[in-house]
């Protein structure tokens, strides 16, 4: 079967690669119809590792994935074959302890699409078990099910945020992340989001939507445009996102007293960190790792109309323009939040 | 100074009457612009009680109020005379065990306007407390601002239910606190409300907003459409805004397994409640008693956005025409959701 | 493999029964050493019935039980051969929703040994999830071992409870399943436990243990002890663990405002249940359903000390006089907590 | 009146000074029996300084105390002249946003004893807000009641961890605090608590209470003892109490999938921080600021004697002594936790 393969650091090709398609009594059996372009794939791609994960063999990239289900296992009941699904790349063993727990995600022996040694998805089929495989209402295209995993991230973020009704939140960064977090904070209950960045064309297109304020901290400090809009008070909860350790510097005041800092950006080292105004602040500090049992609520919001993400897909390549996709991907333009690839037929 | 008075059960009047005006160095006075009639204001006066409290003395009604401040007390930071403001009707003792956890709601010391035997608000002018007095917006009205009181009782609900982002969830009852309740849960993070009543005019008015789903129960069971909406699983959250004992029967069919009932209207008896139903399925049952600490958050939903209550503002009365407001709202049309009675000036 | 098999309604025999013992990959086999009696096995014995579940085919009784891995699994990692454990009798489908969610207890699915039609373990040999097998270590007894089922509903409610160290709580009932939540209850975190009930006999039984204050409610109303022992502020916590109807008779007056009430006993009909009263206090409603995810947090607790469940067991019968065993436990008496039943060998 | 005046750093007496003694109508007036010293005492003496702190007038120290009300103030109710009772020093302003939220603790405006430029309590006598005193029953001793204050902060760190019943903790840190968050956390539902410190004196203390146990860190490194203890599961909860930056390195490895961190120590410097090592846990870190809303709750656990404090009074001085008692406690002897000071009469 033809597949986007990353070769090694830096090399990819379109080509024909073997992976197993048999499907198991709680497998489906899915048509691939859009993929999106994460920035860990192209990070694969570019550095040929993230942290640990090292790629030693050829992999078959792409992890956010919207198709068609093609045949069903034996004990399967959620779903039939011409169900229109996007999948949740992520599968833990289902008997481990964090599993049992309904914290799936931090089972370390989840296996994750297109993290090594695991194949991606940017390749015409693909069994997976039907457990993690969701189905999309008529009204949500596949271009949108294939936004469910990014957006699943933020939904997750405002999930740990336990965001009480009318909340004001604050989200540092604006890449594809933030902004996700951003919309996924406003539907899940904040009355208005600040988002922060130092690039105008990324604030702009956050400031497309309703309730979401974009500050541009090359012009005027977070600090105080919090300050100002809350009379001095904080926000209710802040999200950081951009990953930089910079972000770290003063964030606990624009934290409201007892409110909630919520960590989704990985820098890359250890990151100096204000004990002392956190504590005095009695805030608390929560972290996301992916993401667990949020894929069916992703789908609600976007379904009902109160998440729109189409105006984020800012370009969609042919499967066999696959390769174009990623070296556009790699140049980082800030007015591109997500490249898709679509696959024939 | 002139004030709309319950004399006793069935007998209101426009009349002076001597209200204490001293502003306490906490407090603000505040000129009334615009009253709500709530549905205990019109219960005093049909029936001249409600449970235990009992009008033994004239009463000014009314405790759905906004205005502007005309005097601040010394110690008052938060506010400056010419301050749009709403104002929290029930004051606690700040000193008691409840108000120190922060549920001033249940101390059992609070004084709440319009309740005997404590004066309500329907006169020109009233002193109150400035932490229970909430700064409006320039682009929210004070007929808006008079809509916080009610917005808030279900925010509370909204809030107690502790909803995850994406959740789907049911209100029984149509009336306007069962509106508020389905309002509040869409801006609260729910991803689509199903609301359900006998009345055809009142599912028409909550049927207007996106997200709100009428369910006539006339036509078909709730619990069936319920069941058809998610796949047989069941709402994440069920609020009941009905009071009505009928409600009860077979309410944990619709809730899922892990599921939260949400209690807001007030039977009056003890109701039959299946136990066992609610236990196997390991609900959660969460009350509602007025609210505490979110008119801002109220007001906050109302200010971006996220909230328009401008359509349930049924008709505004002069303050000269009070008595007949009450009269109409006596009625209780199934077209109207909220009267307003504006001050003069 | 002879077995405690309950022929129909009444009818008990110890005899050879077929039972499958394959290993699976993910199985452990063990050999069983001691079993408890509980009220569930001898209600199926009295009634042939529990609600909608009928016994229709002989049926092996028993579900909680200690003994010794005697052969793994391919797939097993956390036991071996020669480990001493306690079984969770209840098996949700792994791939289910609620099991997705951690809530497996909730799976309308569950596999619960001794509920029709599953056979439960009053024989030598069971096969069983490695996943619901927890290691004892080397102080805990098999006949503690047995007790970590009745102790884990116990524990359920709890933590459901959401107890704020150094609560007060009252437990209505002083049943089997009454002292297991005063004693997890008091483990959990809360400073004391007032427990009552009609019979002095079992009160006894309740009050050897320090923390623990029984409440005979045939010589003083629950209510008042509670209004006395809290300065009128009521109980943080109470949970009801009769089973009675008329335990909900005023029960909201011993809840604290803001407080919470847990429903443990399930009454055959629907309850009369004061809705006002709930309200009037905004209490929060919790339900327990068996258990999830707490088999090894059972056994912390009972391995250190903290819990000491010894004094419960009323006495040991021989496998050979399991019958008779029954027929005890039929009677119900006051001062039986616990009987269980020792595998020969 | 007499007191212990700390004029500058570096230099005490005890001396007649002028304190105002009026009786609000919410206060009472407590004749003080005993007060201990703390850390924070000790570094006003030897630096003159905490943070942005400073003493720069004459202060009179001591802040965790009880004595016996002699006077009450007009609307006071829930004390009389003649109870024996406990203070929490910290009285924020009752109308400001923290407090209504019940968080008083993070107030920005609270006064705390003995904190520039607020008079603390070595003194024969104080007017207090009743709202923050507290009786103790009889069977708790002025010396443990002088042991609240303390206490509640290792009470607040169990309750801010949100602790399920039988979870396994550890704590960083065995000075004062360290060892009041072990008890509390024990009686709070922990099954066993780790402590951790390099000084075997101080661990000696710890491990003489059952459910304790003593971890030296120059013997072994916690995380092998924690993966050993928990099966390479981690920690449900980790206290750090320790303030050093030092602790903060691979803390994340004790603390299981999904576990909690709790920062009770407040380290002088900013503290780098593994964020990355923190997300792939998804771990939630809480933080503790002194406490709130719970000397009612410490009280009733040393009451009932879940909570046994008196073996960590170390040694009590006569007032007359008092100069002496700050130099010993200066020491910082690790086998002294808590040095007390008794009022004359």
């Amino acid at each position: 079967m033809q597949a986007l393969v990353l070769e090694k650091k830096g090399e990819l090709s379109l080509r024909d690669i073997e992976l197993p398609l048999e499907v198991g009594p709680d497998d489906v059996k899915i048509a691939i119809h859009t993929v999106g372009v994460c920035g860990s794939d192209v990070h694969y791609y570019t550095h040929g590792a993230i942290g640990s994960f090292v790629v030693r063999e050829p992999m078959v990239l792409g992890h956010e994935a919207a198709g068609t289900v093609t045949a069903v296992g034996a004990r399967v009941k959620n779903l039939k074959v011409g169900d229109r699904v996007c999948m949740e790349p992520g599968v833990p063993n289902m008997n481990s302890r964090a599993t049992k727990l309904g914290i799936y995600n931090v089972d370390p022996d989840v296996r994750f699409w297109a993290t090594p040694p695991i194949h991606g998805v940017l390749t015409p089929e693909v069994v997976h078990p039907a457990a993690f495989t969701y189905k999309l209402p008529d009204n949500v295209s596949f271009a949108e099910g294939a936004m469910v995993e990014p957006f699943a991230v933020g939904l997750q973020a405002a999930t740990r945020a336990h965001i009480t009704p009318g909340d004001v939140a604050v989200v540092i960064g604006c890449g594809p992340i933030g902004i996700m977090t951003a919309l996924a904070a406003l539907a899940g209950g904040c009355a208005r989001v600040y988002i922060s960045d130092l690039s105008a064309p990324k604030l702009a297109i956050a400031g497309q939507y309703a309730g979401v304020h974009p500050v541009n901290i090359t012009e005027r400090p977070l600090a105080e445009v919090i300050a100002q809009e809350t009379e001095g008070w904080g926000a209710d909860v802040v999200f950081e996102a951009s990953g930089s350790p910079r972000a770290y510097e003063g964030i606990f005041d624009i934290v409201r007293p007892g409110g909630t800092l919520v960590l989704i950006g990985m820098p890359v080292e250890p990151t100096k960190f204000d004990v002392a105004a956190a504590i005095i602040k009695e805030a608390r500090v929560e972290t996301v790792f992916r993401y667990a049992n949020n894929f069916d609520r992703a789908v609600n919001l976007i379904a009902s109309g109160k998440v729109d993400l189409k105006p984020l897909i800012s370009e969609t390549f042919d499967f066999a323009r696959s390769i174009e996709a990623f070296e556009r991907a790699a140049k980082g333009l800030p007015t591109d939040v997500k490249l898709q690839i679509a696959m024939p037929g």
